[in-house]
């Protein structure tokens, strides 16, 4: 019976040996992976297909069926209108009366950081927010002007026109960028670019809107401290002086004493608000109490003679139409295209990151694409219609959800709310002392400084902080449009980063399994003696890598052959190289390995390769690396262990 | 017994349960990677410790060996030079003759292409090969003027001065170009900065050389046509057009007879040295035997009479000192030194992978730092000895190696044999047609083109291919410095490509097996019902894919619970993210993975972690993402799968 066994145990070796070469068959016979031109030529074709299957069953449908399924498709408040009911119109109609009485101070404020009338900003609060309401997929973004967006066009385009010297030119150049911000966001859209706003990473928006925020506040200083002239530089140390300087000549406190208090009573409602939920609304209209107290005692106490400096006269009525200020012979106009591209992509990534935030709270899907064409739109038609870039809000969005609003009928609300407004009560804005349009403005910023998430970043990714700092330090000391740069380029620094220097991994064998890992990772897996496992960690070898891989696996040989003191143990037999992490090799890569098989040969000792993904075999095979290491590729790395035996 | 057999099984049963229990453990209880700035500190502290433990090696020694150890680090010749023969001399004597019967005819004609006065040819093959003789640590490369140098040189300098109009100014310009490529040279050396070279990948070097090698021959139409005013463009349009003008004007075929008849005549022996391995020294020795015989004939003939370009005065004499000719002040330093930084990248990109490959012919490793110190201050010292950018040529390094040559001595016997022809022959050269010069020019190009090369790098990797081609019609149709821009573009773009838009595929069961693979190159795998088992082919889920995977997993997480029809199959329980290629994450990274989790488990489903890495891990850990998916981490997706049942 003993013997018996023995025989089983015999043949059951024999068929895991059976089972073995099979797989390294496994392995070596692989379907030739999709060629480039294929992957091109099928993404087409699927792409072709869908559109066909899409008019295909539309083509069954009636001709009037069909104009409204392209009507939904393009207004998606066709679709969801339908089940529009009384209950959900009550909760939007408040949610949008809340967040029209925050967009209206804010909307003036954010007008005056721009270097523009105070009208536009409310301009911008009524067009975009209707179009937006019929075109996009969100359901709690609130649209208008944003403070970084606001700060953006103003230091970029101060740059070409002045907007003290000549505010007419300065304005059209503003409905310019609007219009190219607007067509680049629906072209993002239309050709599925997507990705284009993930360039920004999340450190470096925290980092950015971060510094922007402390820029935007130290821009109001000079609404708060009613100052007449300012620099028009935006980093800290240029304010700061021109501040200092300020200070120095006689000045006249009564703004700041008005916009002051103002800003610790908005403060205060904030804490209530945040403390107790209910009370949220007292934080949302606390901006446009303010305003209202604040005029009162103006128009009472006439404190604008005493050097109260006010709003004057806001122009009233509707949007008026811009299309004849848009002027493409502009000098300008190359310069213009470029701030419109990167005015495009901040003001898409601040709504997108917000919607998304939001819908995954609720538990559905925003499309992206679908998103940058709608906010594109708005933007086209906005600078129709004298408004300048818009987009999703941060504060506001945030309000109007804890309103609780249902559907995009709160932006729809809002849109009309600050309509009439612009109708009717632009008179009574007169007397509204532009100090505390700067504490409205300050007030809405420490929700843009975001300490926890940066302190988060710093804890998880420490080249993540670099970028995020990097952003910040860059938006405060340089300028906003250097802050970008700098953050865009520390993030893609540490993609290639990662690719031109990949770590390189020894494995040991994992105690009772046949897995094979890191043995710094984990520190109970064995070496085994006489082979050396590599893994190198990174997804191509490629010519940015490979003599540098190269190199640095003959070294680890050589120094694992040899003692401390340097004397040749000369133990190491097979160098298995793991390639479960390689996506990809390049020629330059197969010709390092060609030449670390040389140099390992050259001393005696063999190279395996374990687990190699579908495009490296196929490329390993083409160029006949396959053979030269006499077909010593294995399916893992245990089996690659077992060929020792062999060499 | 086979009630107690059961028993066995379950308490194996257990026992594996508890063993997968521990080994869950393993993967949440790994030790904290080394953080980025440890990683820094032990980087800087190994260096420091290697330069100490070197320092106290020599301490020991008394200060006459201590200085020799230093002077062998610097010129390894004393090193190598103790263990010289006269075998080996007798074997270096015969490859240096050789090389310089090859190199006198074309340093005068690579000086011609660099637009210099034919004797800085000449010189840049004397003090260079001396230099680089006690310096290197090859033992095959012959140092001296190379084609795709000159060329570059010509067409990059004589946009800032016409070296027709200005001689002088043009000639202290390359001077000063030397001087700063040798420079950033030895700089890249001394801070193992070797990597940039790499940047140039070995199929945009390909595509590179070939098109300069076709560049290079047409510029050769004015010598063989006896041209005498050509175009300063180097594209293929321009100088076609030039040399069209020229063929309509009536012109002297006599220049063309001589210099076509010779070239064939050097041909012919190219492909006798290649047929019969013997003969190889007459394929190099053709070349000077060309000039001497046309040189004897137009002398004899008088042909210069009747319109036969000849070389006419080459200044004899030791290099000269060419110190005060470094002229700092230049107005176009800012240029000359971008110039020297391009300079210095491709020249050494051609000298270390010509040595390399020789290197690894001959089993050794070289030293690619050291080798760019020596390069570099090659250049350094020949900039102040009147001669240009030297570096090691791929032709003569060739014909070195075939000639039998065993150390660098076959430099030093060239560049004596140079010096001597430069001190007594140069008179001889006066009646050389320029024709002959352009012969054997040309003669040396169909080395540079490499078809075979091209067309393997086109079966192994489309992209490859791309920047291949494109740095040849770059070359070809636009400039040099173009073509090489758009290799290092094209290059990069595939990294960043591959990070931006990673593939993901799903695994499935290898039959017999606990392992799992892409279920598209083993077409046996099998996919487990209810799971979807998914790997991202990234070694980073950054900021510039993270959203774009979780859309992807989402979409086809909700394909897979449908069927053709469009209606729920609703099977998918569990989704498996095996992250065993994902060497990081970064804070939008982890995001993505939250979101996508937020997704899935609002649809009922649930997320599991298969393998990750540590710095993976470490962060998922950090972030709180482990405990979101309630510990859902598993070894293998082997054992994630197992979890499935417990769902």
């Amino acid at each position: 019976m003993a013997s018996s066994m023995m025989e089983t145990c015999k043949s059951e070796d024999m068929h895991v040996d059976i089972e073995k070469n099979q797989r390294s068959q496994w392995v070596l016979n692989a379907p030739e992976p999709p060629s480039l031109c294929r992957v091109v030529a099928d993404s087409v074709r699927k792409t072709i297909s869908q559109c066909r299957q899409n008019i295909s069953s539309l083509r069954d449908q009636t001709c009037t069926t069909l104009l409204l399924s392209l009507l939904k498709l393009v207004f998606p408040i066709l679709a969801w209108g339908s089940n529009y009911t009384a209950t959900k119109f009550r909760k939007d109609l408040l949610a949008g009366l809340t967040i029209a009485s925050l967009c209206i101070p804010q909307s003036i404020g954010y007008a005056t950081l721009a270097h523009l009338d105070p009208q536009y900003g409310l301009y911008t609060s009524v067009v975009p927010p209707l179009i937006y309401a019929v075109m996009g997929t969100s359901r709690e973004i609130a649209i208008g002007p944003v403070a970084v967006v606001s700060l953006l066009l103003s230091s970029m385009i101060q740059k070409l026109i002045d907007p003290a010297a000549d505010p007419v030119g300065y304005t059209k150049l503003v409905l310019l960028v609007t219009l190219f911000a607007g067509i680049f966001q629906a072209s993002f859209g239309l050709f599925r670019l997507g990705f284009l706003v993930d360039f920004l990473s999340h450190a470096a928006i925290v980092g950015f809107v971060g510094g922007a925020a402390i820029v935007i506040g130290l821009q109001q200083l000079k609404g708060l401290l009613g100052i007449t002239h300012f620099t028009t530089k935006t980093d800290i140390i240029s304010v700061l002086k021109a501040a200092w300087d300020q200070v120095h000549n006689p000045w006249n406190p009564r703004n700041f004493i008005l916009g002051f208090s103002f800003l610790i009573f908005i403060l205060t409602t904030r804490f209530v608000g945040k403390k107790k939920k209910k009370l949220f609304w007292l934080a949302s209209i606390s901006p446009l109490v303010s305003v209202i107290l604040s005029t009162v005692i103006v128009f009472l106490t006439r404190a604008d003679k005493s050097g109260v400096k006010i709003v004057k006269h806001v122009k009233g009525g509707l949007n008026p139409s811009s299309i004849h200020q848009l002027d493409f012979n502009n000098p300008y106009i190359g310069e213009v295209v470029k701030i419109g591209l990167v005015v495009a992509v901040v003001a898409l990534t601040e709504s997108i990151a917000v919607g998304r935030s939001f819908a995954s709270i609720k538990g559905y899907q925003l499309d992206g694409n679908k998103e940058m064409m709608s906010i594109g739109f708005t933007n086209i038609i906005g600078s129709f219609t004298s408004c300048y870039v818009a987009t999703g809000s941060f504060s506001r969005t945030a309000v109007n959800y804890a309103a609780g609003c249902e559907t995009l009928v709160s932006n729809i609300v809002m849109g009309v709310t600050v309509l009439i407004s612009l109708q009717f009560l632009t008179k009574l804005l007169y007397y509204t002392p532009t100090a505390i349009l700067a504490s409205v403005i300050i007030s809405a910023l420490p929700g843009l400084i975001d300490i926890t998430e940066a302190y988060k970043i710093w804890k998880v990714d420490k080249l993540d902080f670099l970028a995020c700092i990097g952003a910040f330090f860059g938006v405060l000391f340089a300028s906003v449009e250097i802050g970008l740069l700098v953050a865009v380029v520390i993030s893609f620094s540490k993609i290639i980063l990662i690719s031109i220097r990949p770590g390189t991994e020894t494995l040991g064998q994992l105690p009772g399994t046949d897995l094979f890992c890191d043995v710094y990772q984990y520190p109970m897996a064995v070496k085994i003696p006489g082979v050396m496992i590599i893994r190198v960690k990174s997804a191509l070898l490629c010519f940015a890598n490979a003599n540098f891989v190269r190199e640095r696996i003959i070294k680890w040989v050589t120094e694992e052959s040899k003692d401390d003191k340097g004397n040749s143990k000369g133990t190491i037999q097979l160098v298995i190289l793991d390639t479960s992490n390689l996506v990809n090799v390049d020629t330059s890569g197969i010709a390092a390995l060609e030449e670390l098989h040389k140099t390992l040969s050259s001393h005696g000792k063999q190279l395996a390769i374990a687990n190699p993904r579908w495009q490296v075999i196929h490329k390993l095979k083409v160029s006949k690396f396959v053979d030269k290491i006499d077909g010593r590729v294995f399916l893992t790395v245990e089996e690659a262990v077992g060929c020792k035996s062999e060499c």
